[in-house]
């Protein structure tokens, strides 16, 4: 709840609370011979002119209900409002007063993982948050497997329904949980990125991976979200991120929306590591974006000891230069699983600040230690023995897996490389760098420096914003100003296709080493 | 066709076309690596930028159908943009140039007769006209019965299905006699009375007709055909005109719409004689409606010669004072089936100018000619003999049906003395007196003043608009301007329930002779 209570004040810090549907009790007078104002519009007008809400839409199948529940009870009963910007919607009238009930639920709809927070539209706090997996992955692991199989046979179907079923289930889970009824959660807003977004709506998703990489549909308006099956509200909507092109997706936007680089004066840049890494680099003038592989081994995808950063990760490693053993730490406290992206780094970090490997990632170190043992693939470091583990198997790193690392850690800079270089910006120059992303949480800037994945600028400029698609879909809900600027970042940025040519393989290959075969970018890595 | 082309320029005349469905031809690129656009974002790019139409709003079902649409015309197709003028609506995609076909359908939803009016929204023009009774007669000729039945077991539904169906067949009769594709029918206008449209929307009408007289609704918003099933384009809309109290309806508004009353600033008057007597009163300044019983008499309804004005309707009499011998023309020019509204007071008129009858209604006349004969209900007239008629029966009217149709009209110039008397307008003053209904196109002013329908004004201030409600409902698809008005009208008007109070009834009974019991009120009326 100390989590929750913290992550509400930095939603509501930024702008002043103005929901996406807000409650009001209506005290109306009872029609008579002198007022014989219709139902419906009897409502309407009490909304213009005690609370200067004006072009209000009540849908067909609305109308004989909420007159119905309105003469029940007694013209007295509380509406639900949706602002859909250019005009307002009655989506719900229950008798009495129910203005305390007023819920949204916001979701980060990740390759990998899922994201819900429940959040009370009255006060603009989380309430809740849960996590899982997108159980799309039993269909393929990466996006190019899943856009693989939407395009055989029933596959689009299968997919769409497995992730709809997935949000029912986690939706009604995180309600019931906190014994809010599902009648009251009036909206979702869902980040996601471009392929996750087309295989939630339902949309082929197979032009986007192929040249020249063309999505359905960028900017969808607010639907109902009784058209794609989840069951809130009957009149429930919701807002899904827009896209900026095929690689480019709504999960960075809400990002963007959340660090809210686009409304400052100086050069910002906004990293985010989950399946793809994506950058965003610009101020309130411009902003660029693009986007790059390199992510999976940092969410600890592709590393065998790798796991998500849940209870059991290892989110931080220290390790003894002189005895070689290490101190870890587990999130939730209990006996380690597997370490997550943050701890990785860590781990890497101290391997070769303690000398265990050198600059390219192989064990050069003491070999005598009872922690350096032999694998399958190359010499290994055991970071906890099997009698300390969860599953009762030691956690090994191999050189096979510091690889894989060191490729993701290289694609990331070489891609912070990249775009910078494109608007002529030097990394000195950038004011402020967000990490985002799920291992955004635990990272130690620091850390991330001594590897060579971020460049090696003062760490007070670097701003870890966690789950910034997940709190930025939440702001969507909190505030419609907010809402607004959405079509302002996206009409203001430019998305650009980093070219993997000869330029691009030479700065890939020489950010392998750790940190950099350049030690001159990296001064304030001593060792 | 001459009818129609006379009708097109009437509607034309008043407002710059502007229809609420355009269609456009887009000729757009295809993407490129450079122009990455997605499909419906490179759809709504093309139309804000070529066009200037921004705020577009697509529905979620539709974006994998237009896109595909798009993509199999190679990027040449033709949309069709509904404007909802809050925000434009993309209703239909087609592959290659079909700007072409663009219709609507207007229709006046009365309570005993429907009419359906085929427009071409490109040209403005009206291609077809049908007529057909409401079908909901068989649940109950008048509104009470309808509106009882409404609220028994299945009752309401059976309306709403028995309603739609006969849309539904009319629809597609009018559309395939003029080989349009219904797919190309974008929108429906419909105007009809308070119950009548209740009734079409499956709305319960029970309280309408209980003190305080409330509707449930007044307003409804345009929404989507398939909502009460009705069978156009996919997602053609409807367009339902607002009722402003329970007993002055829609058709009352678009007649208002179609006579430009609102628009004047000269004092004007409306008289709509349908099932019910409707009247509005006023200028740009002010408007007030009331409506009042009075109409079936004069539809045909309860004189038992009485018919529509259809074929075979006689809807001109003279009678030769010497002779007693009418002369009468049919509509079609076809054998007589009966006698319409207009020819019913041309009938009355006649007969009192020849003393058939006194100014009471009673047959006082010379009793021995063969046209004057006993009948059960008192004694008689025979407008038209057996072997003349299309049923082989005398037409013969009768001292009853007589007193019916004073009854009536006196109830109409009673309601038109009540409401001006009200603010304080003299006859004299009104600029203009429209009259509107299915009986407007035939009426004969002078015959109806006459008789003391309608007051005793200078001819040439009476405007037969025919059916204004049908062609007001033309006017809202052809004039995005006209349809705005609407909302400008329901809001400045006024409705004032009539009191049958003793005022009243003093005033009714003096109407009830022929002109009125104070001669002095109609001074041109000779004999």
């Amino acid at each position: 709840m100390v989590v929750f209570a913290a992550m509400s004040e930095q939603l509501l810090s930024k702008e002043a609370l103005d929901p996406i549907v807000k409650k009001y009790y209506l005290q109306l007078n009872p029609p008579s011979l002198e007022d014989n104002t219709a139902d419906i519009d009897r409502i309407k007008k009490y909304l213009k002119s005690k609370l200067a809400i004006d072009n209000i839409y009540v849908s067909l199948k609305d109308i004989a209900r909420f007159s119905k529940i309105l003469r029940q009870a007694n013209f007295k009963a509380t509406v639900a409002i949706l602002n859909e910007l250019h005009r307002f919607r009655l989506i719900d009238m229950e008798a009495g007063d129910t203005t305390d009930r007023n819920y949204g639920i916001a979701v980060d709809l990740g390759t990998a993982t899922l994201m819900f927070y429940l959040l009370d539209l009255n006060t603009g706090k989380i309430i809740d948050q849960i996590s899982a997996y997108n159980p799309q992955i039993k269909f393929g692991e990466d996006i190019l497997t899943r856009i693989h199989h939407a395009g055989k046979g029933n596959g689009l179907k299968e997919l769409k329904e497995c992730i709809i079923d997935s949000f029912n289930r986690h939706i009604k889970l995180i309600a019931e949980k906190n014994h809010c009824s599902l009648n009251n959660v009036y909206v979702l807003a869902v980040a996601g990125n471009t392929t996750m977004t087309h295989l939630f709506l339902g949309l082929e998703p197979a032009t986007i991976c192929r040249e020249p990489y063309i999505p359905i549909i960028n900017r969808p308006d607010l639907f109902l979200a009784s058209e794609v099956n989840l069951s809130i509200s009957t009149n429930g909507h919701v807002l899904v991120f827009p896209n900026v092109g095929s690689y480019v997706g709504g999960d960075l936007i809400a990002g963007v929306l959340f660090s809210e680089i686009y409304k400052n004066s100086k050069i910002s840049i906004l990293l985010d590591v989950g399946t793809n890494v994506e950058v965003v680099l610009g101020n309130s003038e411009w902003l660029i974006a693009c986007a790059g592989a390199g992510g999976p081994a940092l969410e600890g995808g592709a590393v065998k000891i790798g796991t998500m950063a849940s209870q059991g990760a290892i989110d931080k490693v220290r390790i003894n230069p002189a005895t070689l053993e290490p101190t870890y730490s587990t999130i939730g406290n209990t006996k380690p699983k597997g370490i997550c992206g943050s701890g990785l780094i860590d781990l890497i970090a101290e391997m070769f600040l303690s000398k265990i490997i050198d600059s390219q990632g192989k064990v050069t170190g003491n070999l005598n230690s009872h922690r350096i043992v032999k694998t399958h693939e190359g010499m290994g470091y055991v970071v906890a023995f099997k009698e300390e583990t969860a599953g009762g198997q030691d956690l090994i790193i191999s050189e096979a897996d510091i690889s894989v690392l060191l490729r993701s850690k290289a694609a990331m800079y070489t891609i912070l490389t990249t775009v910078t270089s494109m608007v002529d910006i030097k990394f000195q120059h950038l004011k402020q760098f967000f990490i985002a992303g799920t291992f955004g949480n635990y990272l130690d800037p620091k850390m991330a420096i001594t590897i060579g994945m971020i460049p090696d600028i003062p760490i007070d400029r670097y701003k870890l914003v966690g789950n910034s698609s997940g709190l930025g879909a939440c702001m969507a809900l909190l505030s419609n100003k907010k809402r607004k600027d959405i079509s302002r970042i996206c009409d203001g940025i430019t998305y650009v296709e980093l070219n993997v040519n000869t330029a691009f393989m030479s700065l890939f290959n020489a950010a392998r080493f750790i940190p950099h075969t350049d030690r001159s970018l990296f001064p304030s890595v001593k060792m």
